[in-house]
């Protein structure tokens, strides 16, 4: 009797995440695609003050639109008892409204493809990176803007629980947006469905293969592609797939069959999950964040001049104005504020074989914006400070991620942030995998998970920060 | 050869639960005990003005305590898009530090006994309920009013992560406390430990029996017990159990056997948690709840006066002030400000047999204190509504449940709300369990979930409001 584990979605998704090339571009003509978009784009971004910003107001205290709705610029003061600094004030992305990331997924030749956009964002490094198929904020679907309805809408409006893969709520960046979340969702449909210009259907494996490349995979893309977990595959799926030949056997002791099994496994944890949310409960028992509006004009150790709210001493970031002209983007001519990074930032996974499983090296911790006083980061995560700086030392294995041997480097490139928000930001994100030596006992606030751990805390609300789910995302089995 | 599962916390959670005497007070002695306790106690408690309180102050336009530590009463204004009322101004009790409640088990004659404290409240029905052994909140037990440091405490401070059983955060109720939230934990101890007077250690089958009672069992200790699960017991431990008559299989048709069956299979599920996830998301994503200080002495339809904050209509709940005498707690006289209820309510979890297992249909509900929005809670929760009166109808399920016949009800019984917060404040707790022609088919905003299901959730942060789970504590298998 054959069974079809074709209605399974963990199957799927595994298949399409061993299946290196898709049926329509392959992964060169992909990159080249987007090269050849990227040269033809018109984008003029010029620095302009506050005052020159249509529609943005500066009132009670904070850059608002007119309208009330997209984002704000606030100010806030920040009180807790983590870390050095006991209280500081800073200014933070305010965006209450929960949008869409989200993917159409369609079956192809028995394997699943995913819809993705070439889009330009005022910020990419890149300007064309490739996002979800659907990527709107509230205020985009209700046409606040009165620009066009964003493609696609309609298919995540009218699904039905059996068309819905992946439904979470997940996280952005702590330490610039307050308490913002996005729904990271996957849909798979059966009808035909028309794909609109720059739009391409591109297989797991793919996206994951392009995510080895400088800033070609865009953030939302990364989010939302970090939520597929694969631990839910019955050993007679693996069977399957392997008698198949999709996933091959041959390579059992290669690095990326090492992070298979440590996806898949539920067996020789270091920590069980009752262990690590005894862990989380302890340290949200005992740290503290208060976090309390405070006039944009009137933060602390922060001046707001004409065209900026920058530190005293320049650190970390800076609100700046822009005037943004974009050829094909649904509203072509448009002025906004946007944060702009002192300098890059550095996230990496530090990874070590226990108990012959992989285990990360998780970190917990407290960022200002945070729902809930901290959320699980990777090893290192220096978004804001110069790591390069002579303070290396201070943060716990910033040292051994710079030096490690390339042979021990699984991953290492530089990713965007939000480009609708953010100024050319970008962060250099590494995978490493330790050698024995590398001790087993880890810091205060740090603990050893496996992948398949990190996958069932992701599926709950608000327990892995998006640097720690942008790094998982990138993880490939071929 | 005979494997050992005395080693197993789900194996001796569940040989508890199934062990209606422990060796030490049976449960018709407990009952008496505190009976006598309650007759002997010297408590009495007058309401006084708020310029009476000592070391209370309003300042900042919310009553505070004059360390700045305990608890204040703040006012909040609510604004939401969820259900008829889009804005209201309210008091609420706001008390950011995370407290302790714990219980020490201990195994006797190879069965697991919890340590519980007959401890008095000023705001309790019964004065004398049964507390988990250690209540504090972190104001206690860093001694801010210099009474005794909380007995057992070091206990929990010094517990490793092997002693730990269970370890968890869970809120209080989202529309009394803002954002509040305890250590709900369990510690196991090998050790000979001294037995202070007022305290008794019980099976886990004694605790759910007493919670037949009213007002025998304190909310406290309910929180606490409902976070046991018992799902994740092997087949093996199972038929170890019934082999050794711990489980009797002779039971298998009872109501009682159907609710142990919901805890622990994982299959027939209505709904996959996956499903269960995106509906959460969906009402997540929909909903918004913005929640912003406002002065007590200015709230909209609230009057505060010299010994009372009450709504205009005298609905929902008052803001007192008490003098506290008690005979045999740690500081015996004080002052303090409570929540008195306009009334009792309601909450009721109706089920069902679906796909062969039990099922309870879930609501998911917002309240302002919720640090996410919604929360899972019974299918009927009328906390702060006379649910008596002639709107009933309004309430989905109401009629249902107050017109189920006996035979269908298999909890029906009063329970307190917390007696150190609330002024003699009792909820009617039901389990119900529908026929079969109890449609299939719930509102929305509500889901069928097995006991298994919420178990799950419940181990992740705020998912199950503390209404479900005073209910879900009360569930017995025998």
């Amino acid at each position: 009797m054959k069974i079809d584990f074709n209605s399974h979605i963990s199957y799927q998704f595994l298949k399409s995440a061993f299946c290196s090339e898709g049926i329509f571009k392959s992964t060169k003509q992909v990159i080249d695609w987007l090269q050849e978009q990227n040269e033809k784009v018109h984008v003029n971004i010029q620095n302009i003050a506050f005052s020159e910003l249509k529609n943005w107001v500066v009132q009670d205290g904070r850059i608002k639109h007119v309208s009330g709705k997209f984002f704000s610029i606030d100010g806030i003061n920040v009180k807790t008892n983590w870390g050095n600094v006991a209280e500081w004030d800073q200014p933070i992305i305010n965006q209450p409204e929960v949008g869409f990331l989200g993917f159409i997924t369609k079956e192809f030749d028995g394997v699943l493809h995913f819809l993705l956009q070439a889009k330009i964002e005022p910020g990419n490094v890149n300007y064309v990176q490739l996002s979800p198929t659907l990527q709107a904020t509230r205020s985009n679907y209700t046409q606040v803007h009165q620009g066009n309805k964003p493609k696609y809408l309609e298919y995540f409006q009218q699904a039905t629980p059996t068309q819905i893969l992946l439904d979470q709520l997940q996280s952005e960046q702590g330490a610039r947006f307050l308490r913002k979340r996005n729904r990271n969702i996957i849909i798979k449909i059966e009808e035909e469905i028309e794909v609109f210009d720059n739009f391409v259907w591109l297989t797991l494996a793919q996206i994951k293969h392009l995510m080895l490349y400088d800033n070609l995979i865009n953030m939302d893309t990364r989010t939302v592609i970090s939520t597929i977990p694969f631990g839910n595959c019955s050993h007679e799926m693996l069977v399957s797939l392997s008698n198949a030949q999709v996933i091959n056997h041959d390579v059992t002791n290669t690095i990326k069959t090492q992070f298979f099994i440590s996806s898949i496994t539920t067996e020789n944890n270091l920590h069980s999950t009752e262990d690590i949310i005894s862990f989380i409960t302890n340290i949200k028992s005992t740290y503290d964040l208060f976090v309390e509006r405070k006039d944009l004009r009137s933060l602390n150790q922060w001046v707001f001049d004409k065209s900026e709210i920058h530190r005293e001493d320049n650190k970390f970031f800076k609100v700046i104005a822009v005037n943004v002209e974009i050829g094909n983007r649904e509203v072509v001519h448009w002025t906004q504020p946007m944060i702009q990074p002192s300098q890059e930032g550095l996230c990496a996974f530090v990874c070590k074989k226990i108990n012959g499983v992989l285990h990360f090296a998780v970190q917990a911790k407290l960022e200002c914006g945070n729902l809930d006083i901290i959320e699980l980061a990777p090893t290192v995560q220096c978004l804001t400070g110069d790591y390069r700086g002579n303070k290396a030392t201070a943060v716990p294995f910033l040292d051994y991620v710079l030096n490690a041997q390339s042979s021990n480097i699984l991953v290492d490139n530089l990713q965007s942030e939000e480009g609708g928000r953010f100024f050319k930001e970008q962060n250099r994100n590494m995978i490493i995998i330790a050698d024995d030596e590398f001790s087993n006992q880890l810091p205060a606030n740090y603990i050893w998970m496996t992948l398949n751990q990190l996958y069932t805390f992701l599926k709950f609300n608000n327990y892995l920060n998006i640097q720690a789910r942008s790094l998982i995302s990138a993880i490939s089995f071929i």
